[in-house]
Protein backbone atom coordinates (compact mmCIF):
# COMPACT_ATOMS: atom_id res chain seq x y z
CA UNK A 1 0.00 0.00 0.00
CA UNK A 2 1.09 3.39 -0.85
CA UNK A 3 2.06 5.82 1.86
CA UNK A 4 -0.13 8.52 2.34
CA UNK A 5 1.22 11.93 1.90
CA UNK A 6 1.41 13.93 5.53
CA UNK A 7 3.27 17.36 6.28
CA UNK A 8 6.00 17.31 8.24
CA UNK A 9 5.22 18.23 12.17
CA UNK A 10 8.28 21.51 11.61
CA UNK A 11 6.22 22.58 8.64
CA UNK A 12 3.24 22.51 10.26
CA UNK A 13 4.71 24.35 13.65
CA UNK A 14 6.20 27.06 11.33
CA UNK A 15 3.90 28.00 8.71
CA UNK A 16 -0.11 28.69 7.56
CA UNK A 17 -2.66 26.80 5.18
CA UNK A 18 -3.09 28.75 2.41
CA UNK A 19 -3.99 26.70 -0.78
CA UNK A 20 -4.33 23.51 -2.10
CA UNK A 21 -3.17 23.59 -5.95
CA UNK A 22 -3.28 20.68 -8.12
CA UNK A 23 0.15 18.95 -6.81
CA UNK A 24 0.98 21.87 -3.88
CA UNK A 25 0.06 22.86 -0.72
CA UNK A 26 0.86 26.74 -0.28
CA UNK A 27 1.84 27.86 3.17
CA UNK A 28 2.26 31.02 4.40
CA UNK A 29 6.05 30.92 6.31
CA UNK A 30 5.60 32.62 9.99
CA UNK A 31 8.05 35.26 9.39
CA UNK A 32 7.51 38.77 9.79
CA UNK A 33 10.28 40.17 7.56
CA UNK A 34 8.96 38.69 4.52
CA UNK A 35 6.18 37.71 2.85
CA UNK A 36 6.82 34.25 2.35
CA UNK A 37 5.29 31.46 0.62
CA UNK A 38 6.28 27.12 0.87
CA UNK A 39 4.83 24.96 -1.81
CA UNK A 40 4.88 21.16 -0.40
CA UNK A 41 4.55 18.63 -2.97
CA UNK A 42 1.63 16.01 -1.60
CA UNK A 43 3.44 12.90 -3.19
CA UNK A 44 4.94 11.15 0.06
CA UNK A 45 8.73 10.30 0.39
CA UNK A 46 9.99 13.14 -1.95
CA UNK A 47 13.10 14.34 -1.14
CA UNK A 48 14.96 15.97 -3.75
CA UNK A 49 13.30 17.43 -7.01
CA UNK A 50 14.76 14.49 -8.58
CA UNK A 51 11.99 12.04 -6.60
CA UNK A 52 9.41 13.77 -8.19
CA UNK A 53 8.60 11.90 -12.22
CA UNK A 54 8.78 14.29 -15.61
CA UNK A 55 4.91 15.21 -15.27
CA UNK A 56 5.06 16.38 -11.19
CA UNK A 57 8.46 18.24 -11.88
CA UNK A 58 6.33 20.07 -15.11
CA UNK A 59 3.98 20.78 -12.58
CA UNK A 60 6.08 22.07 -9.88
CA UNK A 61 7.79 24.34 -11.99
CA UNK A 62 4.78 26.06 -13.27
CA UNK A 63 2.74 26.06 -9.83
CA UNK A 64 6.64 27.46 -8.47
CA UNK A 65 6.64 30.37 -11.21
CA UNK A 66 2.95 30.73 -11.20
CA UNK A 67 3.08 31.52 -7.55
CA UNK A 68 6.42 33.67 -7.83
CA UNK A 69 4.61 36.05 -10.02
CA UNK A 70 1.56 36.52 -7.81
CA UNK A 71 3.76 36.65 -4.71
CA UNK A 72 5.71 39.39 -6.48
CA UNK A 73 2.61 41.54 -7.10
CA UNK A 74 0.65 41.20 -4.18
CA UNK A 75 3.74 41.92 -1.86
CA UNK A 76 5.12 44.80 -4.27
CA UNK A 77 8.93 42.88 -4.47
CA UNK A 78 11.63 43.72 -6.14
CA UNK A 79 12.65 40.20 -6.27
CA UNK A 80 11.61 36.58 -5.68
CA UNK A 81 14.05 34.30 -4.58
CA UNK A 82 13.30 30.48 -4.43
CA UNK A 83 15.25 27.61 -2.98
CA UNK A 84 14.84 23.96 -2.33
CA UNK A 85 16.91 23.12 0.78
CA UNK A 86 15.94 20.40 2.55
CA UNK A 87 18.85 20.51 4.77
CA UNK A 88 17.01 20.45 7.87
CA UNK A 89 13.42 19.49 7.01
CA UNK A 90 13.58 16.69 4.83
CA UNK A 91 10.30 16.65 2.94
CA UNK A 92 10.22 18.32 -0.22
CA UNK A 93 9.54 21.67 -0.03
CA UNK A 94 9.96 25.07 -2.11
CA UNK A 95 10.38 28.29 -0.91
CA UNK A 96 9.10 31.45 -2.18
CA UNK A 97 9.94 34.64 -1.31
CA UNK A 98 9.47 38.15 -1.23
CA UNK A 99 12.62 40.61 -1.15
CA UNK A 100 12.78 44.44 -1.01
CA UNK A 101 15.91 46.04 -1.46
CA UNK A 102 16.96 46.73 2.47
CA UNK A 103 15.27 43.90 4.16
CA UNK A 104 16.08 42.41 6.85
CA UNK A 105 18.41 40.04 5.21
CA UNK A 106 19.50 41.57 2.06
CA UNK A 107 20.73 40.89 -0.56
CA UNK A 108 21.97 37.52 1.34
CA UNK A 109 19.37 34.47 1.40
CA UNK A 110 16.38 34.56 4.27
CA UNK A 111 17.33 31.24 5.24
CA UNK A 112 18.99 31.08 8.67
CA UNK A 113 18.31 34.47 9.41
CA UNK A 114 16.16 34.94 12.75
CA UNK A 115 12.56 37.07 11.95
CA UNK A 116 10.24 37.48 14.32
CA UNK A 117 7.33 35.99 14.07
CA UNK A 118 3.79 37.60 12.51
CA UNK A 119 1.25 39.45 14.54
CA UNK A 120 -2.06 37.47 14.70
CA UNK A 121 -3.76 40.41 12.38
CA UNK A 122 -0.65 40.37 9.97
CA UNK A 123 -1.34 36.87 9.47
CA UNK A 124 -5.15 36.70 8.80
CA UNK A 125 -4.11 39.68 6.39
CA UNK A 126 -0.94 38.21 4.78
CA UNK A 127 -3.23 34.37 4.41
CA UNK A 128 -6.16 36.20 2.91
CA UNK A 129 -4.58 38.56 0.56
CA UNK A 130 -2.06 35.18 -0.69
CA UNK A 131 -5.11 33.08 -1.34
CA UNK A 132 -7.01 35.56 -3.11
CA UNK A 133 -4.19 36.10 -5.47
CA UNK A 134 -3.35 32.48 -5.56
CA UNK A 135 -6.76 31.86 -6.87
CA UNK A 136 -7.05 29.90 -9.86
CA UNK A 137 -4.18 28.39 -10.05
CA UNK B 1 16.04 42.71 -33.51
CA UNK B 2 16.10 40.49 -30.18
CA UNK B 3 18.65 40.46 -27.82
CA UNK B 4 21.58 38.77 -27.86
CA UNK B 5 22.32 36.23 -25.02
CA UNK B 6 24.97 36.49 -23.22
CA UNK B 7 26.31 35.35 -19.53
CA UNK B 8 26.70 38.51 -16.65
CA UNK B 9 30.00 39.47 -15.99
CA UNK B 10 30.32 38.65 -12.72
CA UNK B 11 29.22 34.76 -13.41
CA UNK B 12 31.94 34.68 -15.86
CA UNK B 13 34.39 35.93 -12.80
CA UNK B 14 33.16 33.31 -10.75
CA UNK B 15 32.56 30.20 -12.68
CA UNK B 16 33.84 28.00 -14.83
CA UNK B 17 32.31 26.23 -18.20
CA UNK B 18 31.28 22.81 -18.13
CA UNK B 19 28.76 22.24 -20.81
CA UNK B 20 26.13 23.58 -22.84
CA UNK B 21 22.96 21.43 -22.55
CA UNK B 22 19.16 22.39 -24.04
CA UNK B 23 18.62 25.29 -22.48
CA UNK B 24 21.09 26.50 -20.15
CA UNK B 25 25.42 26.45 -19.76
CA UNK B 26 26.26 24.71 -16.56
CA UNK B 27 29.60 26.21 -14.90
CA UNK B 28 31.14 25.24 -12.04
CA UNK B 29 30.99 27.72 -9.08
CA UNK B 30 35.01 28.71 -8.47
CA UNK B 31 34.24 27.38 -4.53
CA UNK B 32 36.75 25.00 -2.61
CA UNK B 33 33.88 23.97 -0.06
CA UNK B 34 31.38 22.71 -2.25
CA UNK B 35 30.92 21.03 -5.62
CA UNK B 36 28.73 23.70 -6.97
CA UNK B 37 26.83 24.49 -10.37
CA UNK B 38 24.86 27.05 -12.23
CA UNK B 39 22.68 26.60 -14.81
CA UNK B 40 22.29 29.65 -16.83
CA UNK B 41 19.40 29.75 -19.29
CA UNK B 42 20.43 31.17 -22.47
CA UNK B 43 17.64 33.36 -22.82
CA UNK B 44 18.04 37.22 -23.19
CA UNK B 45 16.68 38.89 -20.44
CA UNK B 46 15.28 36.90 -18.40
CA UNK B 47 15.73 37.42 -14.51
CA UNK B 48 12.33 35.40 -12.70
CA UNK B 49 11.49 31.99 -13.30
CA UNK B 50 8.18 33.52 -14.60
CA UNK B 51 10.13 35.26 -17.43
CA UNK B 52 10.29 31.72 -19.01
CA UNK B 53 7.59 30.65 -21.35
CA UNK B 54 5.85 27.39 -20.52
CA UNK B 55 8.36 25.13 -22.30
CA UNK B 56 11.30 26.55 -21.53
CA UNK B 57 10.15 26.63 -17.71
CA UNK B 58 9.44 22.92 -18.55
CA UNK B 59 12.93 22.71 -19.74
CA UNK B 60 14.81 24.38 -16.59
CA UNK B 61 12.70 22.27 -14.04
CA UNK B 62 14.21 18.67 -16.20
CA UNK B 63 17.68 20.27 -16.59
CA UNK B 64 17.61 21.58 -12.82
CA UNK B 65 16.75 17.55 -11.53
CA UNK B 66 18.95 16.12 -13.91
CA UNK B 67 21.87 17.94 -13.23
CA UNK B 68 20.68 17.56 -9.49
CA UNK B 69 20.83 13.71 -9.34
CA UNK B 70 23.94 13.31 -11.62
CA UNK B 71 25.53 15.92 -9.14
CA UNK B 72 24.48 14.46 -6.26
CA UNK B 73 25.82 10.95 -7.28
CA UNK B 74 29.49 12.34 -8.68
CA UNK B 75 30.65 14.57 -5.32
CA UNK B 76 29.01 12.10 -2.67
CA UNK B 77 26.52 14.21 -1.74
CA UNK B 78 23.69 14.34 1.26
CA UNK B 79 21.32 16.42 -0.07
CA UNK B 80 21.46 19.35 -3.05
CA UNK B 81 20.43 22.48 -2.39
CA UNK B 82 18.80 24.48 -5.50
CA UNK B 83 18.12 28.24 -5.49
CA UNK B 84 17.40 31.01 -7.77
CA UNK B 85 18.14 33.92 -5.69
CA UNK B 86 18.85 36.36 -8.18
CA UNK B 87 19.34 39.43 -5.86
CA UNK B 88 22.79 40.46 -6.82
CA UNK B 89 23.51 39.22 -10.16
CA UNK B 90 20.12 39.76 -11.94
CA UNK B 91 20.30 37.55 -15.01
CA UNK B 92 18.22 34.43 -14.08
CA UNK B 93 20.05 31.58 -12.49
CA UNK B 94 20.06 28.59 -10.84
CA UNK B 95 22.25 27.14 -8.33
CA UNK B 96 22.75 23.19 -8.33
CA UNK B 97 24.82 22.41 -4.35
CA UNK B 98 25.93 19.68 -3.41
CA UNK B 99 26.19 19.42 0.33
CA UNK B 100 26.92 16.94 3.04
CA UNK B 101 26.24 17.16 6.53
CA UNK B 102 28.94 19.22 8.70
CA UNK B 103 30.44 21.28 5.92
CA UNK B 104 31.40 25.14 5.62
CA UNK B 105 27.89 26.10 6.10
CA UNK B 106 25.88 22.86 7.13
CA UNK B 107 22.67 23.44 7.29
CA UNK B 108 22.43 26.75 6.49
CA UNK B 109 22.40 27.66 2.95
CA UNK B 110 26.16 28.42 0.64
CA UNK B 111 24.75 32.08 -0.11
CA UNK B 112 26.58 34.52 1.28
CA UNK B 113 29.14 32.05 3.19
CA UNK B 114 32.79 32.87 2.16
CA UNK B 115 34.81 29.83 0.96
CA UNK B 116 38.64 29.36 -0.35
CA UNK B 117 38.61 29.52 -4.46
CA UNK B 118 39.17 25.94 -6.05
CA UNK B 119 42.88 25.38 -6.52
CA UNK B 120 43.54 24.62 -10.23
CA UNK B 121 44.02 20.91 -10.27
CA UNK B 122 40.56 20.68 -8.41
CA UNK B 123 38.95 22.78 -10.80
CA UNK B 124 40.31 21.16 -13.65
CA UNK B 125 39.29 17.71 -11.91
CA UNK B 126 35.87 18.86 -11.29
CA UNK B 127 35.19 20.08 -14.45
CA UNK B 128 36.71 16.99 -16.10
CA UNK B 129 34.31 14.85 -13.63
CA UNK B 130 31.16 16.82 -14.07
CA UNK B 131 31.72 17.13 -17.91
CA UNK B 132 31.36 13.35 -17.74
CA UNK B 133 28.20 13.06 -15.25
CA UNK B 134 26.12 15.54 -17.42
CA UNK B 135 27.44 13.74 -20.25
CA UNK B 136 23.87 13.53 -22.59
CA UNK B 137 21.57 15.74 -21.09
Amino acid sequence: MAEAWGLDARLVADSHFVADLALCQARLMDRAAWPWLVLVPRRAGAVELFDLGDADGTLLARETAAVARRLKQAAGADKINVGALGNIVAQLHVHVVARRAGDLAWPGPVWGVTSATLADADRTAWVTRLRAALTGL
